[in-house]
């Protein structure tokens, strides 16, 4: 299993936890569990393989990573009612999930060679388009769009050191660069309430 | 015309009804039932035709279908009037639609050769996403979520029938065992309430 | 730069101006702006290459595209606050994306040689689609669906005369007519309140 595969495994497998706990907040049966699940899980790889011309799409002919998102939906029917808060668990699950689809959008993008703002975008795609689609069909507020939250921003920062990173390092190294980078900025959104100024009809004047 | 050509043609048919009647409680003008009669009708295939990358889509080119849609919208326009409750019949027309677009998705997944899991895959996106892209485009609660019913397991339940019957039936009768299945389930949770356990946040203690 | 890449670039130009007033009514940040503007821009023309199965999707490798809805996307941030009314300039420049992307798509699939019913589709995807994916993402209620204006209805009586005028005329003055027909009945429909009858569950007796 290549680096860029366990990726898209990983990936596959932590949004799935994140669509399965959307799933329990709309109060769904296990199939609807498992439905969420694996549109969250493969949304955002599935719109960059369909952006790239890729095919077969990641996830066709690859039982595997559907499996997976099933196993993640069934494991979250059966445990979601043991967490004190589960909107907390999954802000953060998917905060990781972001960390991890970030990288593998931006390192399939680079190793087929695309320009690299193109490379940043899909990296962004793959990162950010699953869990807006899980929220979409949901009618949840999209985390995305959460007010001063770095979210996007995480996206495209990550993306971004990567494609600069890959200069001076090994692709996989740029890639860990990438994950850290989604991460921290995300997390630290998150946990410090890091944010870049939101827009405001008047700005106050000083 | 073939027997997934006729598929086609009713799953089209019959979601563009429920389309339009979506379209009705929005109060739409003409052109916007036609508009949404035919995202509805079209919508999963459409997708379906995306993901297995078969070129030209099932309807680019074949404008009857897209006529079809078009038809039906123009029918509910001057006639949704008649019924006493809209949504009614737009709940029971869409079991059928459901019931017809799951074999045509699956027959066609089969007849490409794919793997089991991806056939009912295809079975169940072809059913439930032009459904799905009708709620969320008119700001209506997906039916795909309703607590509770059988909806995604029915598209499931057929879907893996057909997949199941066809190493002991012809593929038109497996076919036909899907399109059974998948309405008896749909019309046995609208009609005598059966469902699956829906997720509860603290299941109560026996 | 040809007639048909021009009006790509305004096309993505305008719509982007649309996406980042969007993002500016829910208070995003700069990076939120980018991501809205740039979703906007090329969601249309995006779906229209998808369908036709035409490779690279227009926006892919041609950073100045996305550069070109990105600048938009900052001139917006830093300039709403200026507009008396955000809704009525986001109205009407989105009354203008849509004249321009409405010959763009038509223009294309013209020049594709499509069945004329998949040319007026194509025209009516890439004008409607970026901005119903906008307003969806960012859940205002769909501009198209706006009860009793007349929107997909422009984008359709445009694209059916480019289809019918491209018999008589030279391409390039077609699409003007399509330009032209599509702004004057949305104009018309936001000015004058041009509208067709919408559907209403019980007509007045007269």
């Amino acid at each position: 299993m290549t680096l860029l595969e366990a990726l898209d495994y990983a990936s596959v497998f932590i949004f799935a936890l994140t669509g399965a706990l959307v799933a329990s907040r709309a109060q769904l049966d296990i199939v609807g569990f498992a439905f969420v699940a694996s549109l969250t899980a493969v949304g955002g790889g599935t719109v960059r393989d369909l952006l790239l011309n890729r095919h077969p799409i990641f996830w066709i002919d690859a039982p595997g990573l559907i499996g997976t998102a099933v196993i993640a939906a069934v494991l979250v029917f059966f445990t979601a009612h043991l967490f004190e808060s589960r909107l907390r668990v999954l802000t953060w699950l998917d905060a990781c999930a972001l960390a991890v689809a970030v990288p593998a959008g931006t390192g399939l993008a680079l190793s087929l060679g695309h320009h690299p703002a193109t490379v940043v975008l899909m990296g962004m795609v793959t990162g950010c388009l699953g869990g807006l689609m899980r929220d979409v069909v949901c009618n949840e507020v999209p985390l995305v769009l959460k007010q001063g939250e770095l979210y996007v921003t995480a996206a495209f920062a990550g993306a971004t050191a990567a494609v600069l990173g890959v200069h001076f390092l090994p692709q996989g190294t740029a890639l860990l660069l990438c994950a850290a980078v989604t991460l921290i900025l995300r997390a630290g959104s998150l946990a410090f309430g890091w944010r870049l100024p939101v827009y405001r009809p008047r700005p106050p004047r000083s």
